[in-house]
């Protein structure tokens, strides 16, 4: 079926990013989804996304390609004062414009380094070159200036590849001066535990209902997220057909939330999680108020000392059990004070596992007032998504019991 | 300055990741470093790579572009049930197919859903189509077929988005079927703490020494990975020039061998890293046999009553300080028996700090062999930042640690 949903604004924006080490694959782009998420305030959507490796050519042909579809194009990378950024040589290149070198810049890149009592590298001059009649954009946050040019009837800006240096320039010398698009309107959920195409044949015929609404789903660890676009009326009917399965937020800011309103406090008991559950909890700012503490009890003797888990029960069903879980959720509550505990217990592999105890089960337990939870699953695939699946079903339980109340 | 360093093999691979989720910024592209770290084992590299949303246009011009440059096209995403999967309709058109049915492959995706017990959606009966003369790949982790397909001299691979589907079906039915490039033969290593510039002055003079090396560093919360190309020569003059802040494998992996080898035990005791030491070391397999317990004691009551941190120490230095880091890294492994301590306590902001202790101070302690020593850094930036700057500067005090016995 054809999918029309998504009318592009008047203003185009073709985003590059630059990096051998994105296109060997030692590290990963996060750039196109902060591009995204900041131009959608504005109302503008990534059209084309490119990488391309630190290759002279390479990037020349896809500032060109990028100038020839876009109207804004902007590039990541590549302004370091090493060998491999090339991102100076290639826009002069590519616009047929000299570089030039700016003595105002070089005199900040020298400041910069005197205030921070680092011996500086002659190739840092490098920096202070840009193609001719760009501007300079200043960089708080390291070495590297970016530059914007307007050439060929394309905005193009280049800014430096680390993400602390980018994103304050970006929001202050790209994004303020972008034009507007109408905003996207995009109303957002997400569910746990529920197979992508159950929650499409939800989701389908409610948006097929409301005229000019059109919707994607997406699977991550489990978690499906929904995103309906022209979508507030649709949005209403789909929350309330899927009730309590159903959150707007990200799971852990929505558990911290949630363990906020009802003043609950906390405390995390991990096995095979290995400290992810804790990890996702504290990414959120302000969870200290709620989290007292975690522990990875990844030795017996650990769920034995630190969780008051009976070394017989262990002994008698083993470390990943049902009964262990709940010793340990309640363990954890006990030990700490808190009135919420939460365990797993499980077999991440890609060992350990056995006939009657297969590599990904876990158990998991949540203990809340007097009453103990207790979910087993069995994940499919490797170490890391055992966790990642089993930590957001932790999270997912937290949230349904909080909910529940 | 130029850098012509990576000769292309004969075989060109373009990339081609499809999802408006992707294109919003709701979820992060892995695939490219998965294919990138696959193609290097039998010598080839991505020669272009870029993102498309799930619209049908701009995914036939991609996979057009695609096959205009290069030999190998591997497109994932778009091969669900769903309206937005767009994939076999744009194949078809770009390559000038139509689709046909393959009621093998239908029968594959009944049986599958029988087999789990999950009732079926009709749509899914569209995953059992093809453009014209491609061999359908089957998905043994999921319900959506593969394809590849010859066309207008261009390989053409389409592969499911998720991972776990993905992956192993990569393996199984592209990596064997394509040509062998030369091997890269690249010397790979990493280093924490130090400035990108700083590892660059070191690296550049003995790599211009070495005919035909070449190298390129990136950095990521704190580590500088140096890669170089034809480089084992250039390599160990670098590991000598560098000595004990070099190491060769990811970090977690580092650690968890060398504890391994040293026959030593660990306990973590993590304040502001919130888990995050615990979960890297856990992704680790196997590390089960050196890691018996982490305790994250967010709240002062829990650094006292899990670590024997004595209170009046939190009362007169405050939970940040260097005492309260020494007391919690030898209290995690006097409480477990561990032959060694490690403890983060600091400020992740982005509130709780002072002018005496701003937001990104972290005292890092490791406590091992009845000496613990202590690191102190203020790291820049946003929360989850500082959690991974910390985290890794812990990891790498424990390897230079062991290291030096």
């Amino acid at each position: 079926m054809r999918n029309t949903k998504y009318e592009m604004p008047n203003t185009h924006v073709a985003i590059i990013a630059t990096g051998s080490e994105l296109m060997r694959g030692r590290s990963v782009d996060t750039h196109l989804g902060f591009f995204a998420r900041r131009l959608e305030t504005i109302g503008l959507e990534v059209g084309w996304h490119s990488t391309c490796g630190d290759d002279l050519d390479r990037i020349v042909g896809e500032i060109k390609l990028a100038a020839a579809r876009a109207d804004v194009v902007i590039l990541s990378g590549g302004l370091g004062p090493t060998q491999d950024d090339l991102t100076r040589d290639a826009a002069a290149e590519a616009f047929h414009r000299p570089l030039v070198f700016h003595a105002a810049a070089w005199r900040a890149i020298r400041t910069r380094f005197r205030r921070f009592r680092i011996r500086m590298a002659a190739i840092n001059r490098l920096q202070a070159f840009a193609p001719r009649g760009a501007r300079l954009l200043p960089n708080p946050n390291g070495s590297a200036p970016g530059f914007a040019l307007v050439a060929d009837g394309v905005r193009f800006f280049a800014l430096p590849g680390p993400p602390r240096e980018m994103m304050p320039m970006f929001d202050r010398h790209v994004l303020t001066r972008l034009p507007r698009g109408r905003p996207l309107a995009l109303w957002e959920a997400h569910t746990v535990g529920l197979p992508e195409g159950t929650v499409d044949e939800i989701v389908r015929p409610i948006v097929a209902r409301h005229r000019d609404a059109s919707y994607g789903t997406t699977v991550s660890h489990g978690t499906v997220n929904i995103t309906v676009k022209n979508g507030a009326r649709a949005g209403r009917a789909i929350a309330k057909a899927l009730g309590d399965r159903l959150f707007m937020r990200p799971l852990a800011e929505e558990v911290a939330a949630r363990l906020l309103k009802r003043r609950a406090t906390v405390a995390i008991a991990e096995s095979c999680t290995g400290g992810l559950i804790a990890h996702k909890l504290t990414q959120v700012a302000g969870v200290s108020a709620v989290l007292l503490e975690a522990v990875v009890a990844y030795s017996n003797a650990s769920k034995v000392a630190r969780l008051g888990v009976p070394a017989a029960l262990i002994g008698r069903h083993g470390a990943v059990s049902e009964e262990v879980a709940r010793a340990m959720a309640e363990g954890a509550a006990r030990t700490s004070g808190a009135s919420m505990g939460v365990a797993t217990t499980g077999i991440a592999g890609p060992t350990g596992g056995s006939k009657a105890k297969p590599v990904g089960l876990v158990w998991h337990a949540v203990a809340y007032r007097g009453r103990t939870s207790v979910e087993r699953r069995v994940f499919p695939g490797e170490r890391a998504h055992v966790k990642e699946r089993s930590a957001n079903l932790a999270l997912d339980m937290m949230r349904r019991i909080l909910n529940s109340e």
